[in-house]
């Protein structure tokens, strides 16, 4: 039996379009021979689309989309993913199109309801398993999390007889490392139920997550034999054999993709795509973003070059008296080599307006955070102002050690439309400025951006370190507190010092409003903030945990 | 059996502060010579305590504030909700503390992972009921959604033989009407297991929800003989009493509790609790926000006295050369009647300079959106630089109906912490006005602000009406498409008209990034922007649905 993969960049909400790709996909697999083709969990639909499940009329418009999708494809075995209403109730489902109709249809099991996921929310769990034949191998249709409970999945097909081939469809969000525990569920997976595996997953960038594709076919040995392009669109396809010895093989059709060279290439394609669907998904053609000649916003314009071409990319060097002319002139010569459109509006005049017209209140000065502040508010003011002159979405260019920790200005550094390198750990930016050069082959980020220590340059001889720790330090604690939920205790445990664990432990509890406040930006770590943190702003925790 | 329920004002996360609370008000029960003393659901950390869940030392801290409690609880029946973890599961529970020791738990059956809630995310259900036995009655333990679907309660309850009375320890969120729902739900709950019912609901503010008390003793004829106060902490008692015919009677010990007079009264007071307690749980004194002269702003104010007192709000004006001096009159006028701090700062000075340094980027201009977005971002700026140097929190003004369509500015009227009336329609907040003038028996709010037709004075002439509809049409559309999750089919069958429907439901789609990146508010409404309503930002789905 001939298996086709069919990766593609499905859009939420765009029906019409989903479905389009998919004919478009199917007539290629028609002419490669294949016999099944799978697509992406809630491929109809784009994942996720969240509350649009709450809308009767969505769930019709899912039916009808899928219904004339089946029509135009008469000739083969089709499997896609789609939200189906019935009743009251919803399902995540997988539709199996033969001779041109809907024949059966497979209810998804196991719901996630944690980290990214809401499944519960909107989802009842099916509870049949569901075997086609095709060609003479019998399938097991799974989605997505059915098959990471192996224990369950075992039980759950016990009573479906002799499979050959599990096809499972998949929209697995990315983070680092990620693919090696997919990688281990589908070996697991072959080995126990002693079976191929087709997995199918999504790709694409939607709000603050990315599918990353790399969809797989594994041998009944688990061996993965084939695997389909990161980051990208593909259409891989491979024979399912059975062999006389009981095993079940792969014969790939073609060659192997290329696959990123190393975790920092990964995170930034991950960036790059993330970037390009966010403005393209949301119908913008041209980004737009302050630059300081510091190392955040030097990788976040690079990255967005690489995602929508140098013609798309507006800087804006904003300087003011606290401006080194060093970082002046380094954000200029990023802006050359990167080929984008560059501006420069100082911030002085409307600095010292501000200034003048709030000093009629008694209280008022020119030092301390609400100056610095201003700084920044007068910034992001100039570039909402363009953006809305010109139509181009404003980047962002927080990391997230500093999102982290609330180093930045509400309203100010934090007012645009989308936060390129908010979950990437400052430690990273630097590796990504290294990369950057690197496959570019030349200087692209100034070797004193690199090197320079970091600095907000909102006051006389301010640098980061100031008020943070060695970023080093700060991004082991982060990753501790944030990412692990560990506690000032078990930090400290670890040999990190307590003073230094007490006091940024503090500043991120204390920042969850800014971080409500700000942008959505790309997933790229096992816990973002966004939709996998959610705490509440009016939390007294992390100052009564000692007095309980 | 004497029972009271002691409805308290919970602080998220503060463990201790929370027991100590319920310290005091065990003595108070103490002296009224009660038997059993029930607190709300998860009452030791709060409701809800979201991804604090994840960290297992907050579990622990949980656990142990809750043995300390016990521990000085020795001489009564305390029943209290808590947090509990059980190796790598966690459960809502509800504590008995008999003998100042926890003899029982009880772990909530019904979880609810709807609307603003996500328990499903945090909790095991529990799958056993549990009967407790006190002063000859046996007594029932339940906690919140476990009431909700009397079918699953029946079945739950009835191997556990005859009891008494129900007690219910509940975090039930308000809007407008919940407590028409909530009594219904005790009323049948008596009815049908004929016994009497002890609903403890919490009470206070806690980011955009509002808990709003009111708990209740009804009898076993489903009657409800008493209910605490409305959105303020209390402490009922009553003696509950089986009769000779099979009934259980409620005997109240106190006089009957003030309740709101009407559906505005109950909206005021909710804003009121919930602009306090957002302000104060955070550690701010005062507030801070623009005075317009409009109705909205006004409203804000004065609310915001009412939950802070007049020395702790500050308005301010910041006219330009498109506000017109009735307005601008107007905003002093109501700044005098209220009694608050008022600062003057014209905008013009500003605005001309950002139009002057904008003019170096070509094609900027001083019309259109971007330069009318402007004025409001240099207020943004204005207020936020205040904000950081007296440490007060900005509130913003922004109603329902124009966060709805996204009648505002990003990071301009938009840019606060907190929005008092973002859940409150265009319409409610003129009878907001009206209720104002009413109970503070003059004219707090001038005259001319209430008839004046509404303009965010941006341009010349401009008025709300050249780009909306009359509010009393957009209210209308808006409950059906936001809150009822109609498509326009549905709203046009309803007679409202098809190409205004098409456009409102347009604006709100396009919208989502705006309210995404707006402060937290008040919920009133079944359906608020928040946790209750989760769209992707980047959706297609409004311009695709009739082609696919």
């Amino acid at each position: 039996m001939r298996v086709a993969l069919g990766q593609f960049n499905a859009i939420v909400g765009d029906l019409a379009g989903n479905a389009q790709k998919m004919r478009q996909i199917y007539a290629r697999a028609v002419k490669a021979g294949v016999d099944l083709l799978a697509f992406p969990e809630l491929a109809i639909c784009g994942y996720p689309p969240e509350d649009l499940l709450h809308k009767q009329h969505f769930l019709r418009d899912c039916s009808l989309t899928l219904k004339r999708l089946a029509a135009d494809c008469p000739d083969k075995t089709v499997i896609v993913g789609f939200a189906e209403g019935e009743g009251a109730k919803s399902y995540n489902s997988a539709a199996v199109i033969q001779g041109g109709k809907v024949r059966k249809v497979y209810r998804k099991g196991m719901l996630p309801n944690y980290g990214v996921f809401d499944e519960r929310r909107y989802f009842h769990p099916g509870a049949e398993p569901l075997v086609i034949n095709a060609e003479g191998l019998d399938v097991a249709i799974t989605v997505c999390f059915d098959i990471w409970n192996i224990r369950w999945l075992r039980k759950f097909l016990a009573g479906a007889g002799a499979i050959q081939m599990i096809l499972n469809i998949s929209a697995s969000p990315f983070y680092t490392g990620k693919i090696t525990a997919r990688e281990k569920v589908i070996n697991a997976c072959a080995k126990e139920l002693n079976c191929a595996v087709a997995y199918c997953n999504l790709v694409g960038g939607q709000d603050e997550l990315i599918f990353d594709g790399r969809s797989i076919f594994a041998d009944s040995t688990g061996r993965l034999v084939a695997k389909a392009k990161a980051f990208d669109e593909d259409l891989i396809i491979a024979d399912v054999v059975p062999a006389a010895d009981g095993t079940v093989q792969i014969e790939p059709v073609q060659p192997a993709a290329r696959q990123p060279s190393n975790p920092v290439d990964e995170i930034y394609q991950a960036l790059v795509l993330g970037t390009r669907d966010y403005t393209r998904k949301n119908g913008f053609k041209k980004v737009l973003l302050g630059l300081s000649g510091g190392i955040d916003s030097s990788v976040t314009a690079a990255i967005a070059v690489a995602a929508l071409n140098c013609e798309n990319v507006i800087g804006i060097s904003m300087p003011s008296e606290f401006n080194s002319p060093e970082t002046i002139s380094d954000a200029e010569k990023l802006a050359n080599n990167l080929g984008i459109e560059f501006h420069t509006i100082p911030i002085g005049p409307m600095l010292g307006q501000f200034h003048q017209s709030l000093q009629t209140v008694e209280g008022w000065n020119d030092e301390g955070i609400a100056y610095e502040n201003l700084q920044a508010r007068i910034r992001g003011c100039i570039l909402m102002s363009l953006s809305n002159r010109f139509g181009s979405l404003v980047l962002t260019t927080g990391n997230k050690s500093e999102t982290a920790v609330g180093y930045s200005t509400l309203y100010g550094d934090t007012a645009g439309g989308f936060g390129v390198i908010k979950d990437v750990p400052k430690t990273i930016v630097y590796e990504l400025a290294e990369h950057i050069n690197e496959i570019g082959g030349r200087q692209i980020i100034p070797e004193d951006v690199i090197t320079r220590p970091p600095s907000a340059e909102l006051r006389p001889d301010q640098k980061d370190s100031d008020s943070l720790p060695d970023y080093d330090l700060l991004d082991r604690i982060l990753k501790g507190y944030v990412e692990e939920d560990k506690s000032i205790a078990e930090l400290v445990a670890q040999g990190l010092p307590e003073d230094v664990v007490s006091k940024v432990i503090r500043m991120v509890d204390r920042n969850e409003y800014k971080r409500r406040l700000s942008p959505p930006g790309i997933k790229i770590t096992p816990k973002a903030f966004g939709k996998d943190r959610r705490l509440p702003i009016t939390n007294l925790y992390s100052h009564s945990q000692d007095t309980a």
